[in-house]
């Protein structure tokens, strides 16, 4: 095959160059436009059931504002890479804000289980869904007890939040299309998201001391957020968009560790991140007990009497602030923070070894000096690249 | 329009008799290899993400197996209704128990949260999958709360089932077709069970006084059951078969009342039922507090010092057997026992009439008689009539 049939300008699954892709806060603004419109449409239905279902509207409209849109941004650029900046935008953009949006849903139905679940107070620096709905049973002088409506109101609107996800979904693809490998990429995303899930809340509940402590923590931090948050929405989104099996493979390269990156700075915010930025207390992830990476690799740094006394702390919800401050001291002092910022640094460059590979394939240069089996099947014009790179710093060296 | 328009053999929508419906048997037979199938291919994924993760499979392929798959023989039934009986079973009938499972997988779902949040120990007469995972904490010698970790696991595992159950409806559309109606009907029935369910949580909390009490009652009914168990199930199937909107319409004139009297009976189980066949302790609505059309049909019969007492005793888990047997005693000499009985002999007989309509419309001498106006639809033969007016006795007065 020579060089001219691979650039063939007829076909559409020829390789492109993406001079740029789009801003991410005009991606947030159409994304966020999309999901209100839905959530209001929906609200209407549920209040169309019974007067008493409008609660259930406005805690979706209200839960959903606060969110970073990490994920819809992802979907939107993985679109982008797959079909190139200028798309038909009259005809699409609203169908791609929808699949985008509702990744968004899917989320917040993950966030207001898991803080059932982790029987967290506040999310986004507001109290958690079921806190929310056990304050309501106050105010409005509800029989029975308090916690038990805050979390049975929490379980069903998540529930009722992830089957919005999927109409959602269902919905963009009247306009977008619906292809197989998208349906299956999806699928994919939601249930690696729950597996992840349950192999957390499984970890919490195993001694420090296992020996596959290091590698459940990896796999929590895979399943449960690096691919959910990061790889799989560049997928969905590509799909969605057409890419080839080739393509797809080569996102995953680049998705793949930086969602690590992105969830190994997420530990370390568990532990060490300001309250004010986070939206979450000091040290939550020590009352919360998670087995996250940073955890493991201090365990692997203590001797087994150390271990103890951090196996008797984590997860206890009671502790001082001083017994907090002890354990995030020694999760310091081993070296644990240091290794996991040092894994940080190399996912990070991974993630971008990549981006330079799809850079380099858009240079007239390298088009010349190297076969068709090297070439990636993405090339990225400076803009394009230099907003992956951001994007990829942005989500490794966050405070939030 | 004359009578030889109507009756082109030619048209694929032209109504045709439906002289037999497929045995429940073997449609349960079918359904349920489809399910395990499904499942066990859901397992090794699971287990291929990680080993710890074994057990998520293993547990839904337990709990599914109780079921009386009630849902999928009449999601069946609605696809025969629309395309009649001689459809392409060599093609099709595996694609059709996929849609019909995925309903069952979804009433998985919602049973495992709604055990949750009833707090109920027993699941047709095994523990309850948050209680089965508290037992297993216990055995595995896991450390913290068996208790919380029952419920983390169950949370996560029904979202896991309801996931799932949605990648079995899209699979079964590779065979089946996806039309527009089939996914709208699909996302209605999803949401209308769960706003229902939000519904009764909150029925539970307000006072027996409110003078919604009844009314709200009926919304519970409707949305979280009647419409969920058998009139949208019918509507499914009809839509996947193709059905126009007339046909749809009649088809919910003889669902929602049979599914109201299959709730409303299952009201009365709920108090009176034998435990040895509902699989559920003598008296359970009344601890657990179920705010019941058969619980309103008692109150706007008692006087309000009565209706205090009641209200005292309703959702306390820990009533004796002798407190939980004068709330009863009260029930059925009030008369809203009665009244009950009363409203599902009203709620058969409606749909009885609508089969017989459907009955008629076959007979030769009726084509002669009345104008294309008043002719349904659907047309029953001898042996379809049968079998839903069977199966509608079945579900107004079964004793499990």
């Amino acid at each position: 095959m020579t060089r001219a049939d691979v650039t063939d300008p007829f076909d559409p699954r020829t390789p492109r160059t993406i001079s740029g892709l789009d801003d991410p806060k005009a991606i947030v603004a159409e994304v966020t436009a999309e999901i209100e419109a839905f959530l209001a449409e929906k609200a209407d239905e549920f209040t169309a059931i019974s007067p008493d279902a409008r609660e259930i509207g406005r805690a979706l409209l209200d839960y959903t504002r606060g969110g970073k849109r990490i994920r819809p941004v992802l979907l939107w650029w993985g679109y982008q890479l797959a079909v190139g900046e200028d798309f038909d935008r009259e005809r699409l953009s609203s169908g791609l804000a929808q699949a985008a949006g509702s990744l968004e849903l899917l989320h917040a139905a993950a966030l207001i289980h898991d803080d059932v679940i982790d029987h967290s107070d506040t999310r986004r620096g507001e109290p958690a869904l079921h806190r929310k709905f056990e304050s309501r049973h106050a105010a409005k002088g509800y029989q029975g007890e308090g916690d038990s409506f805050g979390v049975a109101s929490a379980i069903v609107i998540g529930d009722i939040c992830l089957a919005l996800s999927e109409e959602m979904f269902e919905r963009s693809q009247d306009s977008l299309g619906i292809t197989a490998q998208a349906r299956e990429l999806r699928a994919t995303l939601r249930r690696d998201v729950m597996v992840g899930q349950y192999l957390d809340v499984l970890a919490e509940v195993i001694p420090l001391s296992d020996e596959r402590i290091g590698e459940r923590a990896w796999e929590v931090l895979s399943f449960k957020s690096a691919k959910y948050s990061v790889e799989q929405p560049l997928l969905l989104g590509a799909a969605m968009g057409g890419a080839d099996a080739e393509q797809l493979s080569e996102i995953s390269r680049f998705g793949l560790p930086l969602g690590q990156a992105f969830q190994l700075r997420d530990d370390v915010l568990g532990i060490v991140g300001d309250p004010a930025a986070t939206g979450k207390p000091s040290g939550d992830d020590i009352r919360e007990g998670k087995r996250t990476v940073l955890i493991a690799e201090t365990v692997r740094r203590l001797s087994s009497a150390q271990t103890e006394i951090l196996a008797d702390r984590l997860g206890v919800p009671s502790l001082t602030d001083a017994e907090v401050d002890e354990c995030v001291d020694m999760i310091n002092a081993t070296g644990g923070l240091a290794a996991v910022e040092s894994f940080i640094e190399d996912k990070r460059a991974e993630a971008l070894a990549v981006l330079d590979e799809w850079a380099r394939a858009a240079e007239p240069v390298a088009d010349q000096n190297s076969g068709p089996q090297s070439e990636p099947h993405t090339r990225l014009g400076d803009g394009a690249h230099r907003r992956l790179a951001e994007f990829a710093d942005a989500l490794s060296y966050r405070t939030s």
